[in-house]
């Protein structure tokens, strides 16, 4: 299997160049310190690890997966001495509070750390990962007592946490949960009932586990709106007394293997209200982007780590020669790069893995905003622009990174299916990332119905503006041209397209219902084009300045060429099948066989 | 996981109804005798054994796998024993020769056979598959003596055959294979080096395994012209000596984990010459159509398999409210069915499986006809319409039965990455079917280059003249206007797009390779709708003539419907694709990353 090699050189692009992410954390309070050598050298440290202690383990994991045995979890050879390593060298507390001993530094420097690690390997990943979404809740809801228990430890990687929502009957719908929790007169609760797919729900990496539990108290009311969130710690703080939780199996999965993903039974476990009753999903929601952006890297990292093997392939393989006379003469064949239908398949790959990049480390400078802001209004336009785009990220994203990630396994040709050589564990470990946090299909209707329609377009109109201001500003711009023509374009066709869908839902809501994927998928192809044209703005600017690696620039303006001539005519098609409506999707439950 | 339940009502649809088959069959001598009473009883044995011997044994298979040890392969439990009842039942002679014991019944009743079989239990149904390929070698150039031998054991199944082509460094690009064929004073040949990738080259299922083995005489001529056949048994028959052939290990692969992928050693093993000598690719290339329709029906199944597990999922699971109101206000959600986006993943996974069927089965009338019939100028004209249309058949439909497999997991959520619920196999196994017996990328290679700019364009016309005629012939029916329009508007475009690439493959042979595979995927989308529209048509003469079951006729309207409105206009995208042309692709090797 190939190597991996982190992609610092794109990934400085994106930070220095594009972003500027020096100027952009100097505006805001919380950040001003990091500077250039800072991110720099956080991820040359975060590239060595993921070189050398992650990837190495990433097939070895997935072929030796988790072992179980009566409630004990075994995580693959190597996995436990990785995280130690990682906790050590202090990697996991990056962007944690510095009151709980983190080292508070942006959340798009750690996505940038995350892309790393879960490019060389994702199903370790999940581990420290999980335990964000446990930090995040204590630090916003937890009392001063539960955030000295519980965060510095999370903070400092000895111990982990998971998020508890699912159960076997409810996966998107959570409102029909049946957990239970019962007060106790010492103040504490206890919880009982099963959840499902908890991962890293058990596992022998740290010593205590910490569980965000999705639960009713007795009088809740039903639906979404009798949830609370509980804390239920694995051992007892202080006491070291095991709770009365435990894992009941782990999952046989596709891929993610060495992930656990597990069955919790909480048999009257001692948890602790945290935030107020009735309110947990409320609570939940906050952190509901920064979930689903990480969800979203998932699909960089199958585009970047499949483009890695395949591109070493095709350089490699040799089958057939050129059509237009031998590449390699002295050799028995060509290499199957000279193939425009392999380089068809390659060029996709980097489209995606780099146009997602820029896409998702972007996502993240509006979560510093969030978290390093003092202003309400900059707050208030960066989270605007997060619920507008996450569920784009997450949705597309994930579709072209599978999309891509098979692409490696046909470059591979027969060999991409054999498990020795990586690819088709790309694939694998991919699959899920297109329904956890929300399958694709939750994410479109969270984006056309409640973040476009329901806000009358508002949330829609303050992307088009960058995207129209963008235009704006390049349309004299000869060698800008070819990607500012079309993206205005697109951008103005999204706002009539918009306008269609919601007159036909005022008349019939499952109106929406039909167009939501395809209408997701077009936001997305247009959303990347904004970014593919700022970059080979970017990238022309050196150029014509003569700074820096020209074979770099002029490849970023040839990927972006190829952007917007191979990949965006996908757009026409997704036009026509949204204005196509609902009524051929109207069959009968008893139509579908006989 | 959902039973396989074999859609017999369908099948017969396709081949009573549409292909009229029994007409069909009365017009070729050799099948005159097979009327509809023996096709239906055919089906109805078929349709049992796959249901109640191989699907029960399919997931069971893949978590098993196959063993290996020291070359020796054992499949799974119930592999063998399955394969026995087969053979006992003579499923396996159906469409085999009389004259070897075979039951001489017309290849498209096989290949319904073989998507029953394939559907429950992909893996399995590789074994005797391989079979095919020997006994079509043999059939067409052995002597009468390895026929004698050899044909009439393949054909009751006591052997099974192999094909052996690749090799570790030469897979699409079998010119440059290595393996030697030394000849011996008695008239035989050493048969020395490895083949990989060779299905059912070892397994407990059968008393011996007949290799067809690709290799090089000493005085061969290089490349594609100098690569011979060659019969190597495992056992020599008579004297039942073990041969120089062993199994040096099998594979581990993504899926198919119950079908033996086996690197055969070929150690001065003795082989026969079967065929003139150097025309080995020659004798191959009669057979790699039928080979390749084999494989696009994997497409087929893995839409249907996928769609009948997604279908039973979907009406039983309850998440969310419908858009428009409950639709079950006694439970405590609606069955997820309810939701557009749901039934839009379903409807895709519908319309591939029944248009792919279609193009299975017709394709399998031209072999029915090349087999069957005694006129040369009907064998011409099958063989060009077989020509034309396989590789459309084998790429797209595995292409699109991939993403109907995808849309299985998807209508699961999380549940459809759990190996348990049997969707996420499905995947797995399917995609092998986009690489082996040529990737997309050949395929589309095939399609464009050899088969229509070779021809001038006279293959595709004689397709697109079939188109006409029926849409000539309909465009006074008011009810086909729907279909007809958009089919016309397409078959000339057809034309148009080809002519463009022409144009331009003539000053740059890559234009070709450019355009290749969004050509093919084009074509393959225009000849569904063309078969979507026949379908549309046979059932709306049923429903205007008041016959038969009214429900089923409706879903097949209301099923081309969805193909047209939901699915075809993906072609936009393709052309605006293929007009780009290669200039974006012309990207050097090592400007791909830095």
């Amino acid at each position: 299997m190939a190597q991996y090699k982190a992609p610092l050189r794109d990934m400085q692009f994106v930070m220095h160049e594009v972003l500027n992410v020096e100027n952009h954390y100097k505006s805001l309070p919380h950040f001003a310190e990091v500077d250039r050598d800072l991110v720099n050298s956080v991820l040359e440290t975060g590239a060595q690890f993921a070189e050398n202690e992650l990837s190495p383990i990433n097939r070895s994991g997935d072929e030796e997966g988790c072992g179980f045995d009566d409630g004990v979890v075994t995580t693959p050879k190597g996995f436990k001495e990785a995280y130690a390593k990682f906790v050590e060298l202090g990697l996991g507390s990056l962007a944690a509070p510095v009151e709980q001993g983190g080292q508070g530094l942006p959340p798009s420097l750690g996505i940038a750390m995350s892309e790393m690690t879960g490019t060389a390997n994702w199903s370790w990943s999940m581990y420290p990962g999980l335990s964000h979404g446990a930090i995040n809740t204590i630090a916003a809801h937890g009392t001063p007592e539960q955030k000295e228990t519980y965060l510095t430890k999370l903070v400092s990687g000895e111990w982990t946490g998971t998020m508890c929502l699912t159960e076997s009957h409810a996966g998107s719908d959570l409102g029909i949960i049946r957990t239970k929790a019962e007060p106790q007169a010492d103040g504490s609760y206890k919880i009982s009932g099963t959840k499902i797919f908890i991962s890293a729900g058990e596992h022998d990496m740290a010593e205590n586990i910490v569980h965000v539990v999705l639960a009713r108290l007795p009088d809740a009311p039903k639906g979404t709106k009798g949830i609370s969130l509980f804390l239920v710690p694995k051992f007892m703080p202080g006491s070291g007394e095991r709770n009365g939780v435990k894992c009941g199996s782990i999952e046989h999965k596709m891929g993610i293997k060495a992930s656990a993903t597990c069955v919790m039974n909480f048999d009257g476990a001692t948890g602790f209200l945290i935030g107020p009753p009735n309110k947990g999903l409320n609570c939940m929601f906050t952190f509901m982007n920064t979930a689903r952006v990480g969800t979203a890297l998932q699909g960089v990292c199958a585009a970047e780590g499949s483009f890695q093997g395949a591109l070493t392939y095709a350089k490699d393989r040799l089958a057939m020669r050129s059509l237009t006379g031998p590449k390699a003469p002295e050799k028995e064949a060509d290499p199957i790069i000279v193939h425009p239908a392999v380089r068809q398949l390659l060029l996709t790959q980097k489209a995606f893995a780099e146009g997602g990049r820029l896409m998702v480390y972007w996502l993240s400078t509006f979560t510093d905003v969030l978290e390093g802001s003092e202003s309400a209004e900059e707050k208030k336009t960066a989270d605007d622009m997060m619920s507008m785009l996450t569920p784009i990220a997450k949705a597309f994203l994930t579709e072209v990174g599978y999309e891509a990630a098979n692409h490696g396994v046909q470059v591979y040709g027969g060999h991409g299916f054999i498990r020795e050589w990586g690819m088709e564990q790309i694939v694998r470990d991919t699959r899920i990332a297109l329904l956890y946090e929300g399958t694709t299909q939750i994410q479109a209707l969270d984006l056309l119905g409640r973040k476009v329609l329901q806000t009358q377009g508002a949330l829609l109109r303050n992307f088009t503006k960058v995207v129209h201001k963008f235009c704006a500003a390049n349309e004299g711009d000869a060698q800008m041209g070819e990607f500012v023509r079309p993206l205005a374009a697109l951008n103005k066709e999204w706002g009539d397209i918009t306008m269609r869908i919601g007159m036909k839902a005022m008349s019939n809501p499952d109106e929406a219902g039909a167009a939501a994927v395809d209408y997701m998928m077009y936001s997305g192809y247009v959303t990347m084009a904004y970014l593919w044209a700022w970059m080979a703005k970017v990238a022309q600017d050196k150029l014509a300045a003569g700074e820096g690696d020209a074979a770099f620039y002029k490849a970023k303006v040839q990927t972006a060429q190829f952007y917007f001539k191979k990949i965006l005519p996908r757009t026409k098609a997704h036009v026509e099948i949204i204005d196509a409506g609902l009524e051929s999707l109207n069959m009968a439950p008893e139509a579908f066989a006989f």
